[in-house]
């Protein structure tokens, strides 16, 4: 780990709005696009958070991804809608879709959606908290370019493929479990090469289908697409249940690509430059179709204290329930700034600079 | 592993039937009862089977479960149903709940249905498939005893539930993932402890939280809630996901007993003689709200062909997609019977005499 600097929530917010408005977004894409991209960042996230700014910038340059474009929408029930994204900012798109899937719910009591050919969208555990915080269960789902390898495999058939799912509690809490159905994401093993360190057993397979420590090949065998990739959640075989994380793997493009129409498995590719056309899926359900909603959030309380006073294993200071680091750390973060690696803010500064954008502390 | 006898299908199914017939259940609800109980042993899922036939026997003699219940309904929309299932026989009661939420999707596109008190109703993915068969997508969950512990914990604060969800292709083939949110199952580490053998790592910790391999140790500390448990998907700590699990099986808890107002956590208790009562999970949806079925359906089966064709590992003879072997094993039991351990075959001969039903081959 090299050094962390702070920057305030705001000032990084604008920042990142202001340079995707100069990639030709316009105000509100690029405003929505900044916000969930720092909200990454704000909770400890960074894999998804502003480092990947140079990504998004490629991805607008090359028009793989593209500011102002209007989805077609393929299929609308009143408990459901298809879209095809046509390449749109995957970031704002979503927030706008899970917007229409939550009136929908309002209307019909759930409702879903699924995008083709949409873009990376950053943490989908914000989408689903835009769905609790309106007193709902949310769950969204995004196909990623094929890195994962099945149990008994050997080649990449799927993504990291994340499932995030959020309810609330009482006074603004919120369970959130956001989560990829690999062990690790790519990040993490760039992490690891970076450091120089063996990966643990149980995260990935070299090309011939063998659990791997080298990061640095498997990196490249990856990006070469030579065989050997990321095992998913449960590890290697099925000792610890590494067939539970395949299979949570796939049902991802199930409800993602295949109920769009769109691209799955191991046709989904990232390149160098930027990241694959991926598909989403979103869902929104009141509360009150199932129960009073207050009897619900107290109840959602009650078992996030049960767990969060959980007494800890000998050596270990807490037990957390899913999402309560990230709000913790989010918190510290609009008192003391969001945290970025020094080198991920002088890419940033560097970027804004070729854009006349200038990052403020 | 001991002898393996096999049993025609429709004779065990017969048996069971009328064994639960002679304990009181209504003739619908013991011919449910037995379709779905024989199904898990034809699947390869004996823990699940005619095994637990003892149990249910205890239960129905106790009155922890009982026949001819008529669930309450304590909410209903057009895309929900929430039941207190009163102790009712969870096997007949959980077919007879999927099959409106099934008629509440075929006019409203999806419907969920939650139920609390009811008791064991075998294997998840057998409702998943109810749905499935209808075109639709299914889901559902189960909570059950308490039994695994939380990342960095050491007490019991959820149990093994299961998630399961089915989707169509081509032909009748299914897709059906069906998956405690522990590693491992209790029935598992009975089977290590009648070989006398050590847990794999990261299957369970002991009462201090510390990893265990003494299966014997750990069997009495849970049954006698010294602590000590399950761990989640994953295995100890977050390095293989861990936590990832732990969150699934909170989710789970969530959406089967706090949607109901049913018992939750560490509050859900097995007895010896018989299991607790538990809150299910069911959903369903049709496909054309998303896409067209035909379309979808031919999507699925690429999606199954190109997993059941991937290049297996080193040493690795294939390569399966969820669902695969039990679909293959129950085909196989269909033509040469169901697979029944021996002791097992004569635990239920010995119950079969006690009440005047004969088991025939």
């Amino acid at each position: 780990m090299g050094d962390i600097v702070r920057i305030r929530r705001a000032s990084l917010v604008a920042f990142c709005a202001a340079v995707f408005e100069k990639l030709g977004l316009p105000p509100g894409e690029a405003a929505d696009s900044a916000e969930i991209l720092v909200a990454a960042d704000a909770r400890g996230i960074p894999s998804h958070g502003v480092a990947r700014l140079p990504r998004y910038a490629n991805g607008l340059r090359k028009g793989i991804m593209a500011g102002g474009v209007e989805p077609a929408t393929l299929r609308e029930t009143p408990v459901s809608l298809v879209l095809d994204a046509r390449g749109a900012m995957g970031l704002s798109l979503s927030k706008k879709t899970m917007e229409r899937v939550i009136a929908k719910a309002e209307a019909s009591g759930v409702a879903f959606a699924s995008v083709r050919d949409s873009n990376h969208f950053g943490i989908a555990g914000w989408y689903t908290e835009l769905a609790a915080r309106r007193g709902m269960i949310g769950v969204c789902m995004t196909n990623t370019a094929a890195l994962g390898v099945p149990t008994f495999g050997r080649e990449a058939m799927f993504g990291t493929n994340p499932i995030a799912v959020s309810a609330p509690a009482l006074g603004g809490r919120l369970f959130t479990l956001d989560m990829a159905t690999t062990c690790v994401t790519r990040g993490k093993v760039e992490v690891y090469e970076r450091e120089g360190k063996p990966l643990p057993a149980g995260w990935a397979v070299d090309a011939r289908g063998a659990s791997t420590g080298d990061a640095q090949r498997l990196l490249e065998d990856m990006l070469y697409q030579r065989g050997g990739g990321l095992l998913p959640l449960g590890g290697e075989g099925e000792t610890l249940g590494g067939h539970k994380g395949y299979g949570l793997a796939v049902l991802v493009d199930i409800m993602t690509a295949i109920t769009s129409g769109g691209v799955f498995g191991k046709a989904v590719m990232d390149s160098e430059a930027t990241s694959a056309r991926v598909c989403h899926f979103f869902g929104a359900a009141r509360i009150d179709i199932f129960r009073d909603p207050g009897e619900f959030k107290a109840d959602m309380d009650r078992l996030l204290d049960e767990l969060s006073s959980a007494v800890p294993a000998d050596g270990r200071g807490r037990v957390y329930y899913a999402g309560q680091k990230e709000h913790e750390a989010e918190a510290l973060s609009d008192i003391e700034g969001v945290p970025l690696a020094a080198e991920v803010a002088a890419r940033l500064a560097e970027l804004g600079a070729s854009l006349s954008v200038e990052l403020r502390p």
